[in-house]
């Protein structure tokens, strides 16, 4: 065996918005969920994490680096999934490179892992999720592990949660299980991201002062303090789950927004419920929440849910391109952009907007704030729904009516700069190996960063 | 019995704050809850309702005016009120004037009522409350009505359901009942107002945009779509009550907190949990929370309660008059009045800050709020606590420290304009019959307002 080589895999993975939420654990160590929950996987086109993963006999010991930063692997977390991932490696045999690796030669080699994310971490995106996915599923390759991606999603889940939902595309349950061990608490796939191909899902991102409560500190609070936490995983969340699973199969879009905004709303009201109590969602979300309710009860029947994770971020899932169009256009016209937002390059090349981001570290959305003014633009992801919307520029969005709902004797308020941007994007593809060079994050020859 | 005769009695009655609330009813027209609820009555002499009502074979009708305003007495809930009334009359004889109306006659003779607020109707603190107990309790008088104050809280029950509770000063519970016609759903007594004398109550009423959810229908749509409101009203509020009615006996500050506290935030909780979602509570409101939060904690042991009805507005309930002085100085710290507030005026005797009031008509917020910086000031009520916090003008409130729990590296965020003005009270007496025919609201020879 040659003492220089480096052998690497690199690999996307998507990250994934839960619809049934998972909220509070019975094992904080296992990361164990107290209820199933059901999520929907979003475009890696527009939000993904890729890893290169590397191995070699050169490397002193287990490295990793963060959107360029070097990050310390020492947390439980991580060490939980490069310890299951290490018990389950086999032997792997390059011809070309003239490698062979023993099973049993993976407990004392090292691994160099890079990750970055083609959106902001501090975002609130659920960066987490799609970074352990990738690690897991990136490793899995490399070590030649060949169990299948439901078991793989149990060993992300001991990284992140809801990383385990990660694993699939589509549409995709985290089975909560019943084993100590945690070995029966895995995600499925329900459907894939063909089966209901109509559906567009526009991501507001909102400006924030507040810091926010991390969701394992806030979820622990919940379990221990809330009053309402035990009869919603106990008696409300289980038939739901089964109420979803039908909605799904059967593209019955009113039961789905349904189903997601009263889960969404209710994970939020069992925060509120903790003590102290956690305010994710601001007076912004609340705006969005408000127009949404007030469209879908005027049209008679849902056009769009909304759901909102731990921050103030709304994640709105429109039935169609059509229903998406009205809601890009209501979007626009009560937040519109600051007036310095550079509007009309929008129309620069999709892998601009992201590439841009790759090697700054994003602390705070304030500090993104000026970078994406000056590289990107205010609807980002895919544009063609701002084609739809028929927006080009900023005269566009000044000349949007206002939406029919509204009465005509109150003047709507509109709130500028309220929303930092809007992703446009869809149900996606769960986790890909990716082939193209050029795309790798680790030196071939060195096994560092690029 | 001369034709042009008018009696007239004038009563004032205080308002009231919930610790453990009210929200959702069993019945909607008797208006009965479905679960106990405890309340603390506040000063009148700083909040509250006087009414003067009269009777004379002269009046054609019943009629009513509120704060200057002739409204409409046709609706359920004040023929709900006066039928009862009138069913409980009794005898009347004044030998001075030389009147007496016989039981039998109120059945014929027609009621005036003149009622005003001696804060804005349209604050959200409660008015209605203190408005149909000062109704039910002067007409009582009037009519010679010889239930007590328990038996008469049944019937201001019926005009707004928390009414009841002002029938009594101090620490007030209402009783939810068993009885289909609501005769067991009464106020009692749990202590009067000297019972626990050092808390001082500080309400910061807060600027709002949003046009808020009436509690009557909020609270029909959280009975019938949050699935979380029977396991609080059937679980968690019964142990609460038991639990706060031991509070208050001990004067044990700490545990009345913590039930305070998290009783407002379950109540919000369930009103999130509602579809469409109801939210009264404000990134302000959140902020104010998040100062207490953060100062009871640092001090190891809560100094001061929160809590929230339907609206923006805090109701800060210190421990004592040290406690209330370190609030107000954490509240224009943090939110500061605007710039041309005029802070100097606080010394005008206080009867002008609400006298100004009665004869403007308040539709909201916004339309006060020029008017209370003309004639008031922005911390009204018992300003001595402004005495002790030693802020006197704009000067003492720029120089105040940031409060010592706040970490050093961060610079406190201050938000000018946030809050519309504050008001210092403390726990009060229950309802009072006026002497003074100077505060008589009706002309007492023509029964018309003055």
């Amino acid at each position: 065996m040659a003492e220089k080589w480096v052998l690497m895999v690199t690999a996307q993975t998507p990250t994934n918005i839960a619809v049934i939420k998972y909220w509070g654990k019975r094992d904080e160590n296992l990361i164990l969920p107290i209820n199933d929950s059901i999520s929907v996987t979003l475009d890696p086109q527009h939000l993904c994490t890729t890893t290169s993963v590397a191995v070699s006999p050169a490397f002193t010991h287990d490295r990793m680096w963060l959107n360029g930063k070097e990050i310390s692997l020492s947390g439980g977390r991580y060490q939980n999934c490069l310890r299951e991932l290490r018990a389950r490696a086999s032997d792997v045999e390059d011809e070309e490179k003239g490698i062979k690796i023993a099973k049993k030669d993976w407990e004392k080699l090292h691994v160099h892992i890079a990750s970055y994310n083609n959106f902001p971490t501090a975002a609130g995106l659920a960066s987490s999720a799609a970074g352990f996915a990738c690690l897991v599923f990136s490793l899995a390759k490399l070590m030649n592990v060949k169990e299948d991606h439901s078991k793989l999603s149990a060993i992300a889940r001991q990284g992140s949660g809801s990383a385990c939902r990660s694993l699939y595309g589509g549409f995709v349950k985290w089975i909560m299980g019943k084993e100590e061990n945690g070995s029966d608490s895995i995600a499925v796939q329900l459907a894939d991201e063909k089966h209901w191909g109509d559906l567009v899902i526009i991501i507001a991102v909102v400006s924030s002062r507040q810091k926010e409560t991390s969701s394992t500190s806030g979820m622990r609070e919940t379990v221990e303090t809330s009053m309402l936490i035990e009869h919603r995983a106990k008696e409300v969340v289980p038939r739901r789950i089964i109420q979803m699973e039908e909605a799904i199969k059967d593209h019955d879009f009113p039961s789905f927004s349904r189903l997601a905004c009263s889960d969404s709303n209710q994970f939020h009201a069992v925060c509120l419920d903790t003590s102290p109590p956690i305010f994710y969602m601001n007076d912004t979300s609340h705006r969005i929440i408000s127009c949404i309710e007030k469209w879908n009860r005027f049209e008679g029947t849902p056009q769009v849910a909304y759901t909102f994770d731990a921050g103030p971020n709304a994640v709105l899932i429109a039935h169609n391109r059509n229903a998406a169009k009205l809601l890009l256009q209501r979007l626009l016209f009560y937040f519109p952009p600051q007036s310095d937002t550079d509007l009309s390059r929008y129309s620069l090349p999709s892998h601009v907007d992201f590439y841009c981001w790759k090697s700054v570290n994003f602390n705070s959305l304030k500090s993104i704030f000026p970078l994406c003014l000056l590289f990107s633009s205010y609807v980002i992801g895919d544009k063609s729904i701002l084609e739809d919307a028929g927006v080009h520029n900023m005269k566009d969005i000044e000349a949007l009516a206002a939406p029919p709902e509204v009465k005509d004797n109150t003047p709507a308020q509109k709130y500028k700069g309220d929303v930092s941007y809007f992703i446009c994007t869809r149900p996606g593809k769960g986790p890909v190996l990716l082939n193209d060079e050029t795309k790798e994050l680790l030196n071939a020859e060195t096994g560092l960063p690029n």
